[in-house]
C-alpha cells in the first residue's frame, strides 16, 4: 500500500506533516509518499532518521490555498499537491490521499478527478464528533452539501454506517437522524421524508435524535444535511472552547481558587483532551471513487500520524467498494417511494 | 396593567407559578391574574401573605398537556387556562399572557386566537441564548417554523431587533444570520437570499455569523430558520449539561481532586449559574397581535418572577405595535426583490 500525504496543506505544513509521517512510519510497513515542493519537504525530513524506502517524496510545485475558489483552483493547478495527489489515487499509483489543505479543494478534487460512485447522488464529508466520557460518533454531512434531498440523507446514513463499522470498528452502529423531536412525524419536509427512507434500510436506524441528545452519544452515526451538520460541528467547537476558557478564568480567580486549580491541573488537562479527536483520524470524503481524507487545518504531528494509521483500514477494508455495493439498496429504497 | 399568568402550565405548576407571582407582586404595582383550576391555585396562594387586589384568580377548568396535538387542543379546550388566558389578551381584559405550558399550544393559540400581525408571514418564538461571561443574545426562530422562506428570516431579524432594544435594553443590537461562513456568498438558497434582504434593512446587520461564533456573543440577535434555531438551542443545552457533568465527575475523582474541588465549589456553582438564563425572562412569541410569553417547562419561582417583570416592558414599550409599524419596511424590502 502506498499512502499519499499532502506536504503543503494545513497551518503547520510541511513541518507537522513530515513529523507525523516519520512517527507513523515507525508503526507501519506501508510506503508514505509525501507530495509537495520537494526542497521544503526534504528540509524537514533531514531532521529525522527515517527509512528512505518507506518515506518518499513526490515533487509538486503548485499550492492551493484556503482562500482560492476551490473549483477553479482544482481545474487550473494541475501541478498542485492536491490535484496531483488525488490523480495518483485515480491512476492507482497511490491508495489513499490525505491532506490538511482546503476542504473545498479536496471535495472538488474528489468530485471532479475521482468522480462520484455511480448511484451516490452526493458525496459527503464525514467528521468525528467527540462524545465526552464516551466513544466518538461520526457526523455526516459535515458541510459538503448545504442543500440536501431526502435520498442524500439516506446515502449519508449508509456511507457513515459502513465507515463506522469498517474503519472505526463499531459493530452494528446506531444510526440517528437529527430532528426537532423523537417522534417520526416531527421535522421539516426534508427530515420527514428522510426518516421514511432510513427506516426502510437494513441499518440499525434508531430514528430521530434531538440535538440535545447528540453530545451524549445518543447515536453512533449522526445523519444531517450539510448545513445542519456544519452548525452542529462548529457550535460544539465554539461552545466547548468558551466553556473551557471560562473554567480557566474562574478557577484562577482569587487565591483560594488558584490553590484549588493547582490541585486540579491534571484534571483540567484531561478535560481538554476529551475534546481532542485527533486520535480518531481525519474526516473521510465518502461517496467518491477512491479514499480521500481531510485532516483539520491545525493538525499537529500526532494527528497526522493517527490519520495515516486510520487510513489503512479505510483502504484495506475496501470502504469505497462496500459503498459501491450498497448502491443497490439505496436505489431499491428510493425507487419504492 | 393586568398580567395573566397560566397557573396550570409547566412541571412545577401550580406551586412554582404561584410562588413566582407572589414574589413578583412585591416588586410591582400591576395586577397579576392567575388562571387555572381555582381550588388548586388558592391552595397554593394561602401559603403566602399577598395583596388580594394585586393577585387575583380566574377559574379555568381544563388543562392542555404537552402531549396533546396543539391545534386540536386549542380548538376544543375553550375552558383551558391557555385558551381562556390568550382570549383575555385579545378582548383587552388582560395585557399579556405568560405560560410554562405546551409551546405548541401557545403558538397555535397565539396564531388562531390572536392572529398574525398583518404583514408578518410567520410569527416566531424568540429565545434568550446564554453567552458565558457576557450578555445574553436573543435567538429566533427557536423552533416555531421548521420550514422558512427568506422573508421569514427578515421578519425574525426585525422582530428580534425590536424586542432586544425595547425589552432587553440593548441599544442598536448587532443582528447576525447563522450561516456556513462569514462571506455573503456562503450558505444554502435560503440563507443567501435572506442575507440580501437583511442587508437592505435599517438594522445593524453584521452579516453572516458562523455557529462557532454564536456562543461567544458575536451578535445580539441570532437569526435562523426554526429548524436550525432549535438545533442551536438544544445542542447548547445538551453539551453544556454534558460538560458540567464531566467536570463534576473528574473533579471528584481521587482524593487530591476532591480536595481541590472542595476549594472550587463556589466557582463550580458560578459556572452552572452562567447557563441559567431564567433572569432574562421567558421566550416571547413575536408576530401575533398581542403579547404572549412562553416560560421554560421547568421554571422555578425565581424564573416565573423574572418573566413577569420582563413582561412589563413587553407591554409598556408597545412591542406589538412597533412590530406592526415595521411591516411597511418588510414589505418594501421584499417587494423590491
Amino acid at each position: 500500500m502506498r499512502i499519499i500525504l499532502d506536504g503543503m496543506g494545513g497551518d503547520n505544513a510541511p513541518a507537522a506533516v513530515v513529523e507525523g509521517a516519520v512517527l507513523a512510519s515507525k508503526e507501519i510497513q506501508h510506503e508514505i509518499a509525501i507530495i509537495g515542493q520537494e526542497e521544503l519537504i526534504f528540509a524537514e525530513l533531514k531532521k529525522y532518521k527515517y527509512d528512505e524506502n518507506k518515506i518518499t517524496v513526490i515533487d509538486a510545485r503548485e499550492v492551493i490555498s484556503n482562500d482560492e475558489a476551490p473549483v477553479r483552483a482544482v481545474r487550473s493547478k494541475k501541478d498542485s499537491s492536491i490535484v496531483k495527489g488525488i490523480n495518483m489515487v485515480k491512476s492507482g499509483e497511490g491508495d489513499v490521499f490525505i491532506s490538511a489543505g482546503s476542504t473545498g479543494a479536496l471535495l472538488s478534487g474528489g468530485l471532479f478527478l475521482l468522480g462520484r460512485i455511480q448511484g451516490i447522488d452526493r458525496p459527503a464529508l464525514a467528521s468525528v464528533y467527540p462524545i465526552l466520557g464516551g466513544k466518538a460518533s461520526l457526523l455526516l454531512d459535515a458541510g459538503a452539501n448545504a442543500e440536501c434531498k431526502p435520498n442524500n440523507l439516506l446515502e449519508f446514513g449508509i456511507m457513515g454506517n459502513i465507515y463506522m463499522e469498517k474503519v472505526l470498528g463499531r459493530e452494528n452502529p446506531r444510526v440517528g437522524l437529527v430532528n426537532l423531536g423523537a417522534e417520526a412525524a416531527k421535522g421539516n419536509t426534508l427530515t420527514k421524508a428522510a426518516y421514511e427512507l432510513l427506516e426502510q434500510s437494513h441499518m440499525n436506524f434508531i430514528g430521530n435524535v434531538e440535538a440535545r441528545e447528540v453530545p451524549k452519544g445518543a447515536c453512533d452515526v449522526i445523519v444531517a444535511d450539510g448545513f445542519t451538520g456544519n452548525v452542529i460541528l462548529k457550535l460544539t467547537e465554539g461552545l466547548a472552547w468558551n466553556i473551557l476558557q471560562l473554567i480557566k478564568k474562574k478557577f484562577t480567580d482569587g487565591l483560594k481558587a488558584k490553590f484549588g486549580a493547582a490541585l486540579l491541573i491534571d484534571k483540567l488537562g484531561e478535560l481538554k483532551k476529551e475534546f481532542d479527536y485527533s486520535e480518531y483520524g481525519g474526516a473521510p470524503i465518502l461517496g467518491v471513487k477512491g479514499p480521500v481524507v481531510k485532516m483539520h487545518g491545525s493538525s499537529k504531528a500526532a494527528a497526522v500520524k493517527n490519520t495515516i494509521l486510520k487510513a489503512i483500514p479505510f483502504v484495506e477494508e475496501k470502504v469505497v467498494e462496500t459503498i459501491q455495493n450498497s448502491v443497490l439498496e439505496i436505489e431499491e429504497i428510493t425507487l419504492s417511494e
